[in-house]
């Protein structure tokens, strides 16, 4: 038993299933891509819907047999639990309501990165870059909710579809930080019933886009560093050392010379 | 009584007031955010009244002993000013005409920062970086100033709307910086009546951008040079201090043997 | 033979003929600047013209003398392949139903790129910064054809001019990733129809932001390496040079001296 | 004569005249900011104009002066250039015909930058950074002229408010490189009548953008060099002056101790 799991294993991660793999995702991409067309399910629909229960099948099946030749194992990689996840979410709606279920399937093709080491590489160091940026993140969901709630409490009756409940008042907020129609479209109007909003909204402003500004800021430097690091490490590093050892020498030479006297 | 100040001290420093603090200002949060929702006010509004009543009374409370505990001492510390002031809002509108000042009492909700450590932090980090700003800010309000006189004179009498005041015309020139429907919402309709007002807004914005530009620049060298210097007195600095130490000891070995003889 | 395509190669690549071929491009700007004047073209429309002919007519005959001096080899250097199209466009057309071709004409002006080796080594520096980047707009491009499925399959039939196929939802995922009306232009009225939309455009536009903002500081990074790298072999590189000859010279010094004795 | 001269040019530069016209240059700010506003104009306009008119003869008095003690040498100055100039146009339209120059009286202001140290070494950085730049927009002004001939050429008929000059297509498509409107206010209407508008616009603001991120970049790396020399200078090169100074002695200590026996 432990012998067939060990085979299959190796069998799953030897290149050919790797590269059989990665060309079923890329063959489901262009049938799912072809199912948002109306005239091509017209003339060949089943036979789309047929290819791409084909490729479900396959990736189901991949995924239990890794899961029969790891255990439980597999689920301490990251990225098992993120192919069994948009795998999962393919299989689940049998039944036939949950559009957005369904409309959710192509986030299987997400299989794509996590198949390919470059990309996997590219994500794994977006996702490295978070943590460094928890904190402006918190502040700024802290400034969000102070500011969702005064919005709510002085334009909310004046304005419900922009400020009307918490939600759509935090929704209008981060419209007005990425800078769209912040003025002409919400402001401007706010400003002929309540002419001071300028007050809340101008600062408002000022401070998400500086702290957006040192998230940036943050990220460069962070990159910086680890690119001077990984660089330091080969050339100054073996430099030091030589330098290092020479002195070392020198001083046993001398020092043998004093002794031998 | 000193003796006593300084046991309160003690007290409201510790883990266990700092963490119900936390508590209560997390809890009040909540409170705020469900006094915005009017069918919450309608069922238990008299309820949600109470307990905000009771998180400021709370606060009220930790502040006063503060100032018992410290005397004048409590206002040389920023932050404490700053908690100060937060609650203080939340306590001034007695008289419930000012809609506004109720608004701001959210504003205590800013207390989480001052109580949490790394949020501290990088609001410190933040304002520490705007020192070094302070010239480009004069430079663009010098710009913003002389940019809205011009628009005012130029272009108030057509479009009073947008350019009618010095106040209108700089808030109409942060628009326009901040490129906010700028063409399509503000100068083509301007081109219109002069057809020439492309000479004003397209230099006010390649200057204005540029100058955003060379803050966010300014900013970047900074923090990098901040976090530079923090790593080369770690591994350079001993690395050198080595070298030097090792140099000194093979001069003084040289000598003794040069003595000896 | 040989000697003759010596000789009007040294001839293509002397000043004069660069000269001369700049001139024949800042010339040939202004006359296609002209072209574009309905009232110039009223007046001395074939002259015009004819002008332009002269002008193409000499970029042929230049770029078929290099083709006779270099033969093949001529396709080796792609500043050379890059001239060939964007002349070859201008000769295409020879009927007159193509008006796109004919606009295309104006392509040759950017042969003042492959003449002026300043522009050459920017667009090269362009150029070399891409391959880095490869990866990150892999990456996008798996996000926007996963996004523009999804867009279709649940905005479509409701929003046919914005979602209706792959086609036009990449076009306006595209529209929400610059920011341009994201907001009052496409998700508040598609919110209208589909409430949770937010769900959908909120975090496209924090990924795609996200993605885009690590492409700035790759590029940042990246730069700051070889300008730090150019920089180092000449200070830092002589200075490790000059240290470790020293070393090996007080080495041999102390290695005679034990010997002689 | 001389000896007037040279008395003059040390009033001029000596503190009180200095403050003197720092003040007098605040005060005309005040005095042009009341300008604007139509009621104080109604009531004290006559005294608004006749202090205006006051400041400007103090500024042209002064300027005379510097003239007087500088002769042609005043010139050489880029700075003394920029006063001349601002204050020379608020001197030109004695005529009341010319709104624009009575406008442009305000540039005048511009001075406080011209007597701020501080102030005119932040513009000189600006100015500095900008030959640096001068490729990059170099070949932003290429990519702009050819792209205004073909949207003149392919656009110009059906949309000459937007794309019907030179002129118009190269405002249009400054606006389009800012993101403003790109799609809801200029793209998707051309695209009506040209559905293939698309492929003209969008590699157009992926290459300006590219371009724009480019120079920032630049600005950037060429920042970090300047501050990264300036400490280099400081820290660095005494340290390596050191260690090559011990290791040349302790060779010449060696070499007397073998020449010595």
């Amino acid at each position: 038993m432990e012998n067939l799991r060990l085979r299959v294993d190796r069998f799953l991660h030897g290149r050919t299933v790797q590269h059989v793999i990665t060309g079923v995702i890329l063959f489901n991409a262009v049938i799912l891509g072809l199912e948002t067309s109306a005239s091509v399910m017209a003339r060949v629909g089943p036979l789309i819907l047929f290819l791409d229960g084909l490729c479900l099948t396959i990736f189901v099946v991949e995924i239990a047999a890794k899961l029969f030749a790891r255990g439980l194992n597999f689920f301490r990689d990251g990225w098992n639990v993120f192919d069994f996840l948009v795998v999962g979410i393919a299989v689940v709606p049998a039944g036939k309501g949950l559009s957005v279920l369904r409309a959710l399937r192509i986030l299987r093709l997400l299989r794509i990165v996590s198949v390919t080491p470059r990309l996997r590489r590219v994500v794994e160091g977006f996702l490295a870059a978070l943590p460094g940026m928890a904190s402006v993140f918190l502040l700024m969901g802290i400034i969000f909710y102070i500011a969702a709630v005064i919005a709510t409490k002085m334009f909310g009756q004046a304005f419900p579809e922009w400020f009307g409940t918490l939600g759509h008042a935090a929704y209008s907020l981060f419209q007005i930080m990425t800078l769209e129609s912040w003025s002409m479209g919400i402001v401007r109007p706010v400003m002929e019933v309540y002419p001071d909003a300028w007050m809340f909204f101008v600062p408002f402003i000022l401070v998400t886009t500086f702290a957006v500004m040192n998230l940036v800021v943050g990220l460069i430097v962070n990159s910086m560093q680890d690119a001077h690091h990984a660089e330091e490490n080969e050339s100054t590093g073996a430099y030091r050392d030589e330098v290092l050892a020479r002195l070392e020498g020198i001083e046993k030479q001398i020092a043998t010379l004093a002794e031998r006297r």
